[in-house]
């Protein structure tokens, strides 16, 4: 992010980058845009690789690859640009990249999110930089700021709406009364939904975003499965009921919080107060809320996905690297090295058609329930491991109350802590 | 922000820092108890220059001096933190610091800002860096985000709420229905608000800091005089059931935005729609928005007043000083060189005591008006300098109607463009 302080100008200490690009789909293409559009960044794309022969492109062919060795063994191209879908091709080029002395910068969350401890590990060995500020909510300088800005800071905890595509759907569901399907439909149409929405509306994208994040956070590098995530699929009738009746909406929330020497992380709905001000937080946007002991509460909010608000986010690595920029994971460095659990006590609201067996046995403190409609609910503290069973049941909708954990803006409400 | 990348540890390339402090009061303070309490970092404090000898201080006395040259003159202290309050004595001491060889770091946003372009060259002059992310809104780390990662976004425009105390008054008024007077007496005990508090009721403070934003944001350095900055103290009870009969609140806005090749900036205060989310951004919050071509739009909320928030944002300057980060003034050295005009209309709501003379000819646009209860309003558009005219006027409150330039993140909801 710095050059060395000299009386040369900025432009002597700037490089000129020559890209090669893999895929060129939605941030693809709006890398190419951006990249056109500024004038700051001395970069030019020289190759790009695609897969299908067939796609009409907006490029002049030349400029096309169908040879991966075009770009990774081309000696003048310094940075690989990675943007495909696969994770594990992904990873390959990356790691072949970096053997071949050129630095990556990536979006590919799951195939960082997979890998992460083994890329931290191939950046030292090859002395390459590996940057991926896109991966984690698109636009927002989430990495960035936890790596620069908060270096010095003893952070808390690290929460919000990391994924576009399902914060669309419970918007349209919430504000226009659409149908779960019609509202995956429209974020499908338009470019925020994965073709395979399940990696969304499972919540396995915010996931693979949220253990990167713990990395740059906490400094504790983990395996996504390690992770419980509770998704939005099953959100029934009674939930929706539930929340108009108490003025409240549902969020989809990951979090990661450091409480009594372990660090605590899980993705899963939400129930969220009307007047919260995640309850603000529309459609394709995402939102990080970050609590330390010294800044105190910080909230980033930013578009989560499209092609130019992420394409925005690989071109600040790009320029980055124009400076020799790296992640010095700085957290796990410091080493406090803090062990991953998921021992923990949530407050939820389970629903379920009346009928299928969910017993108040299987709450820690069950606090009271409610039939109607066909439906019924219960509410109370379970474990961790209990959610995650009843997530697997077809039949059981869970989600966490209002009252956890949520950073309040509001200093004249009570202030929730992590319980 | 960087280091140069290379196969020695982190800590080889990061210096070790020797620091002078000028003023020991809240943010001093704070910035103690940070740095004492983080283990990140290598700095200690030398020595801290103090004014009052009678004052009780927490530390050993051996650590103060009451001699300026103890600090200026001393070779082994690399890094000037400037923390007081009086703004001309304040750059006597930053000046006097770079001649010296030494980096500078501060959070007096008035000096900044009435000298920020022979700074900025007394930085080149001298090779040394003046970092000031303190200053502009307290613990929110924009002036990074838009030197480093906005650095080749195309940014039309920035707004927010910069001012802690006076968004502290603003909300007591309206969620607990407070006088004015009690509501800044609040502000003071808690050590929001300045002890002249009329550099933050009459937007002084903001006026700084916007100065020192746009700078950054459109590289153009502006002196403050140039702004129009238009306070909060003369909002009238009229002002406050229009809010409430309109579902609107009122915060105190600063803001500027590119248009038609030209840059616009001023402060004042607004309606704002109470389901917007600058109207969740409650106390001493103070919000950040930015909107870029690329990024599209962007929040940053956090802490804008307070030792401990300040006092972190200081640290993250000493930080990036230990491995020679320097602000580049990346928007100022691709030299747009936009100009600045006070030249816009804006639409407002006019209220004053029934009888005072504000005439619709005034207006541009005169929209309709309303009396009753001894009061009159009159909403339409006007000129910037005729707002500025009847903000003179002591018996005339000027707030802008909340069509204007505020940025929603509702996408659901008409996307308000700047007129």
């Amino acid at each position: 992010m710095s050059q060395v302080i000299s009386n040369t100008t900025n432009a002597a200490t700037h490089k000129h980058l020559k890209l090669g690009l893999f895929g060129f789909g939605c941030v693809g293409q709006g890398l190419y845009h951006v990249l056109n559009e500024t004038h700051g960044i001395k970069a030019d794309i020289k190759k790009i690789c695609v897969k299908n022969r067939d796609k009409q492109r907006i490029l002049e062919s030349a400029i096309f690859t169908y040879d991966k060795n075009d770009i990774l063994q081309d000696p003048e191209i310094d940075v690989v640009v990675e943007l495909i879908d696969d994770a594990k091709a992904a990873f390959e080029i990356v790691k072949a990249a970096l053997q071949n002395g050129k630095h990556v910068v990536t979006a590919n969350k799951r195939m960082i999110a997979e890998n992460l401890e083994e890329l931290y590990h191939l950046q030292l060995k090859h002395n390459r930089s590996v940057l991926y500020e896109g991966s984690v909510c698109g636009s927002i300088p989430i990495l960035r700021n936890l790596e620069e800005y908060y270096d010095n800071d003893l952070i808390t905890s690290i929460e919000g709406i990391f994924n576009g595509s399902t914060n669309y759907i419970l918007t349209k569901v919430f504000e226009e009364k659409k149908s779960y399907t019609e509202a995956l439909k429209g974020a499908q149409d338009l470019g925020f939904a994965e073709s395979d929405p399940s990696l969304d509306v499972k919540a396995f994208d915010p996931k693979f975003k949220l253990t990167i994040a713990i990395a740059h956070t906490f400094g504790v590098f983990l395996k996504p499965e390690e992770i419980i995530n509770i998704g939005i699929q099953k959100i029934s009738p009674v939930d929706l009921k539930y929340a108009r009746d108490h003025g409240l909406t549902i969020k989809l929330i990951a979090r990661a919080y450091k409480l009594n020497g372990k660090i605590f992380g899980f993705v899963a709905p939400q129930f969220v107060p009307a007047d919260h001000m995640l309850a603000s937080v529309r459609n394709e946007y995402n939102a990080v809320l970050v609590e330390g002991a010294f800044a105190e509460k910080q909230v980033f909010i930013g578009k989560g996905a499209g092609g130019y608000p992420t394409g925005s986010a690989v071109l600040s690595d790009i320029s980055a690297l124009s400076y020799d920029y790296r992640y010095e994971y700085k957290k796990f460095a410091q080493g406090d090295g803090l062990p991953f659990s998921n021992d923990a006590q949530v407050d939820v609201i389970v629903s379920f058609p009346q009928g299928a067996s969910v017993s108040s046995k299987e709450f820690e403190n069950f606090k009271g329930g409610y039939q109607g409609n066909g439906y019924q609910y219960m509410t109370g503290s379970a474990r961790l491991e209990k959610i995650k069973e009843w997530n697997d049941r077809d039949d059981v909708s869970v989600i966490l109350a209002p009252e956890l954990n949520l950073v309040s803006l509001d200093k004249s409400k009570k202030e929730l802590q992590y319980a």
